[in-house]
Formats: structure tokens, C-alpha cells, sequence
């Protein structure tokens, strides 16, 4: 790697041990990457310790959300080498929701150079159990101290990470949001920030009391197209073809659902991107026409879908999971972990660096 | 005060000089309340010295946006004395946005002695030019570090302070976008949250750049209808008579417009709340039947709209300011001022406290 460092980032990783228990996102690695926007240009690209950051209480992030994200994962692959899974799509994506919300976009040359730094220190922390990954998470964040609704004049990007298992494990129940919306058109649904998230928790606490585990979110104009899941898009099997909601402007474009349909292609699925009517897709299910569902996404890579709930009934998919989605997930997580070939260029190999 | 103060904290009120320039929300009184929230009830609601916050990089705030703010002033009045333009209501604004964000409610009484301390301390530093306030701005943030997309379990609550002139001075153009929305129908456009102001960032920037101010939004699902500007309400004066848009659930409920509506009936105009086509008020202007239009919020009290721009053309409101937006900030600034009674009670005295 070309970023030295310091002695102690070099304890703080020597010292580390994880916990047996992982979870998801919880255990966060000891090490963080920052760099800093100001006077029109970024500097001090370095490994740091992992710990609190100091924050002016009048900062943009905390009163006008002026913050963007990226999900990405790094891999232990079975011959014990470590793969970023499409890095570059990430890099270009948090591009686009950094312009989306007036901030500097964040070269990728260092973004990559980051998320690669991050993998390579923190190689040694990597679980190597199938579906288990260094989950990165790199963050872009307005702290000018400054009321005024504007943009920030000065930008912190972190890259931090967390030794994690699957987001989502098991089979998952979504309840249809028919009256909140996450995301408006014209709004910032299709770009990764934070206000789309903020905007959904109200659903997911709702639906969570009801013994469901996530929203499916609905056109915010007419509420009758399918659109995602909060973070994970969603895939149904119809005739043994693969649907999928089109981009619709509201939709956050997955890096796993673009993955997905390039993939399955070469196992033999036609994929359609198209508007999905919401009732259509109940009548499909109850017919039996529609034999799966599955939300996708980098944190749950594939979650088959056992129910999908609406007010008043509730229809049940009949296999779960799937052959399809089980395919699919195997043939995902095979590129991703080492097993299968990498046709399409997806994974980078990162040398672990020792401290 | 039911407040004690600790000695750094009296030293820090003590040594602050503000400068002379004081702009809008950009010099920070040197202290701050704070409160913080875990395990289900409120600890710790004290005043300290204003600094950085220590806020963990995987906090919810910074990923999801997990924070709700309030706007309020306080005054220094012609007889000297100290207060503060209806707190209550914006204890219960305050209240349903953090809801929105499956927040806990800040208990009205600690919001109300929190603002009430900040101002009894900072009381000398509040400008006593007519417009000029000390803007106070509560703010709660979800701080549990965690990356799942859920509510926080930890959140810190604050007031900090800014002694400041008015928000916007002189008259103002606005753009109607007719691209991007601020908030979505069934989205968080009623509640004061982060999001909807980092929505707006991208169409003030590009207005900004055609040399207007502020956007003026449209209804989300067919932008048709107005909304609001950000962080303002909209009134137009049609055949000497005031028309805002009536509250459609995507609208902020702003204080100001909901103490204009009441004074002025008392002055004697009628007050029609519906829902307003831009398309309609725009021949309205140009046939000279709407004579004045405005936005109106705490912290820019009432700005006379001169220029109304539009993709193509635009239309000029003859009178700026007109005499009924001259007339409605004269007697809100006087109520607020003292120079007029206070028949509705919205004025809350507050008693200087010296450190």
C-alpha cells in the first residue's frame, strides 16, 4: 500500500481482538481511513485509530443530513486471498450521491486507495465462514459550523469497517407500504444518503411490531409500482423468469442487483426490468404463476422472501427459498468467496498488509 | 434558573466578546444545554461550554440521518426585557418530528427550560436592533453506533445559540422548481428533519447560479400546486386578501404562518388556506391581481418576494414590499419587539442570569 502507518495505528491493530459474536455492522475495526475537503481540495488521505470524531454542534451533517454513504465488502476467498467485490461501482455511485446533495465528489483514485488500505490493514480481522465479509462502509460528511441552509464549505470522508456476518439471515417477511414514502420523485431516492433511511424507520418500526422485518416501498406518485426494499432491491420469479422494478428515479441503483442480472443471463434466466404493479404481483403469487421473491443487496447478499404483507391479508410464497434464488445466491456468492470463476472481472485482489 | 451553572461554564460567558459582524447563525454563544437520552429515559440536562461534540463514525445521525431540529428567538424588547416568541409551539413541533423519526420526544418542560437557560445566560449577548434576535436552535441526534438501518437506542439533545441579524434581508427572488421536490407525500415534508433540507441543497445551488435565492417547491405528486419555500411558508396577496397554501402533509407547519393567519384577522384581512395552483397565481400576477407575495419563517420573519422566475420567463411583483407585508411584519416584529401589546400571549418573559 502507499499509505504508510503510524505507530499507533500499528497498536491499535496488533492489539485488536474481535468477539466470537459478530453480528452485523457492530464490531467495527480499530482503524479508519479520513481525509479532508477544504479550500476546494483534499488533503491528509491517512489510517487513523478508530474512535470518536470531533464535531462542531452547529455542523451541516447534524441539521441539514449533508451526508452520503457507500456499502461494500471485502472477502476471505477459500484459497485465503481477500477480494473487493466491484469497488469501482461503489466509487462511481457515491460520485453520484455526493453531487446529488452539493458535496465534492471524492476522487475515485482515493476512494479506491482508501477502501483498499482499509481491506489490506484490516485483512487479518476478515471472518472466512461463507456469507461473513469486512463490511465498509465509506461516509462523506458536511462539518461546516454554519446555520444557514447551505451547502458545507468543508467535508470529512471516512472509510471504517466491520468484521460482520450476513445482514440478513433466514428467510424474510416485507410488509407493503401503502401509505409512507421513502423517497420522493425528484427527490433523493436513486443517490445513497442518509435521509432517505431517516425517512423509512417510522414503516419498519410499524411493520416490525406486526412481526415483519421489512418495508416494500411503493411509487411515491400513485403508490402502485413496486420500487425496493430499505437498502436491498427486489427480485420476483415469474414463470421461471427473473422481474425486477426498472430504475425508476427513485430507486437506489443496487451494485448486487445490477450484479445479479448480468449473472443470471449466463445461468439461463431471461430478466425482465420493468414497472411492477403490486397487485398484479399478489394475484401472480396466489395463482402460483410467481413461485419466489428475494430482496438483494451488499449487505444481504440474496434474502428469499416467505410472505409479503398488506393491511387486511397477507399472501405466503411457496418456496422458500427457491431454486432460483438459490442458484442465484450460490453462483453470487461462489465469484465473490473464490470458488468459481470470475468472468466478468468483478473481484480485486488485496495483498494483507501487516502492521 | 432552576440551572446551575459550573464555574468553566460562568468563565466562558464571562471572557466572550461577539464580534461586530454577526451574520445569520454563524457566531456561536459560547454555551450550550445538553441532555442525553439511553435506557429509556432523560439524564444530565445541564449548560456546558460550547465545543465539539464526540460523535462515534458509526453513528446513526451520520449514516441516516437520524435528527430533528427547531428554530426559535429570543428578543430584546424596547423596555430592555428578554422574550421568547412562543416556545411551546415549537416544544410541539419539535415533538412530532422527532416521532416521525422514531425519536423519543424531548418532555415539554425540559425543552422549555433548556431554551429558557440558554436565553437567561446568553441574555447579553442579544442584539437590540429591530429584527436582530438570539436564534436559538434545539437539536436532537440519534448516537448509537451501530450500521443496521434501525432507530437509535442513544440520543443527545441540545440547544445551542446564535446571536444574529435577520435571515434574509432586502427582497427576495425565487425560482419554482418544477424538477426536484423537497419531501415526498407520506414522507417527512411536515416534520423538521435533515432530509428535507439536504433535498434542497442541488435546487438552491442551481438557482443560485441564475441569480435567485430560494426555491419555491410544488406539490410532490403532480407539482402543481405550491408548498413552500425552504424552511418558509408562501402568502400572496390577491385582491388585498391573504392566500397560503392550506397544510397538505408535505408542508411544514411554520409558527410565523401560523401567527400571521391569526394577526391578521386582527388587522383586518381576510385569510384564505387552500391549495394554490402556480400556474393560476402566476396570471395573477400578471394581471396585477395579485399585488405582493412573501415568505415567512422564524428566522427570516416576513421577506417580500420581488421576482417570481420560471423556466422560460418570469413575472415581477409590483409592490416591494407591499404595504400588507410591510403592515403584517410591522405588527409581528412589534409584538415581538414590545412596542405593541401581546393580545394572543405569545411572548414569554425570560429574567437575565448572570454567571
Amino acid at each position: 500500500m502507499s499509505i504508510a502507518i503510524s505507530p499507533e495505528v500499528a497498536e491499535r491493530l496488533r492489539g485488536f481482538e474481535a468477539p466470537e459474536r459478530l453480528g452485523f455492522g457492530s464490531v467495527m475495526a480499530p482503524v479508519m481511513f479520513r481525509a479532508v475537503y477544504q479550500d476546494g481540495c483534499w488533503s491528509g488521505g491517512e489510517l487513523i485509530p478508530y474512535g470518536p470524531l470531533q464535531i462542531d454542534p452547529a455542523a451541516k451533517v447534524l441539521h441539514y443530513a449533508q451526508t452520503c454513504f457507500e456499502g461494500m465488502k471485502a472477502y476471505r476467498r477459500v484459497d485465503g486471498s481477500i477480494g473487493l467485490f466491484r469497488p469501482e461501482k461503489n466509487a462511481r455511485r457515491m460520485a453520484y450521491s455526493a453531487r446529488r446533495l452539493c458535496m465534492p465528489e471524492i476522487p475515485e483514485g482515493m476512494f479506491l486507495e482508501a477502501v483498499r488500505c482499509v481491506t489490506a490493514y484490516c485483512a487479518y480481522l476478515i471472518p472466512a465462514a461463507s456469507g461473513e465479509s469486512l463490511y465498509l462502509r465509506p461516509l462523506l460528511i458536511g462539518t461546516q459550523p454554519d446555520l444557514s441552509v447551505s451547502a458545507s464549505n468543508i467535508y470529512e470522508f471516512y472509510v471504517i469497517a466491520s468484521p460482520s456476518e450476513a445482514y440478513h439471515s433466514g428467510n424474510m417477511r416485507v410488509w407493503i407500504e401503502r401509505d409512507d414514502t421513502r423517497a420522493a420523485l425528484g427527490g433523493t431516492g436513486d443517490a445513497k444518503v442518509g435521509g432517505n433511511y431517516a425517512a423509512s424507520l417510522q414503516s419498519v418500526a410499524q411493520l416490525k411490531a406486526r412481526g415483519y422485518d421489512q418495508s416494500l416501498w411503493l411509487s411515491p406518485s400513485d403508490r402502485k409500482q413496486i420500487e425496493e426494499l430499505s437498502g436491498m432491491n427486489f427480485f420476483a420469479v415469474i414463470d421461471g423468469q427473473l422481474h425486477t422494478p426498472k430504475l425508476s428515479g427513485s430507486i437506489l441503483e443496487g451494485v448486487t442487483r445490477d450484479s445479479l442480472i448480468e449473472l443470471a443471463g449466463t445461468l439461463g434466466y431471461r430478466v425482465h426490468e420493468r414497472e411492477m404493479d403490486i397487485d398484479d404481483l399478489l394475484a401472480l403469487i396466489g395463482s402460483g404463476t410467481c413461485s419466489e421473491a428475494f430482496a438483494c443487496g451488499t449487505a444481504a447478499i440474496i434474502s428469499p422472501i416467505s410472505v409479503i404483507g398488506d393491511a387486511g391479508h397477507s399472501v405466503s410464497l411457496p418456496q422458500v427459498p427457491g431454486p432460483v434464488s438459490t442458484a442465484l445466491r450460490s453462483a453470487l456468492l461462489d465469484i465473490q468467496e473464490g470458488r468459481a470463476e470470475d468472468p466478468f472481472g468483478w473481484m480485486q485482489q488485496v495483498e494483507p498488509a501487516s502492521p
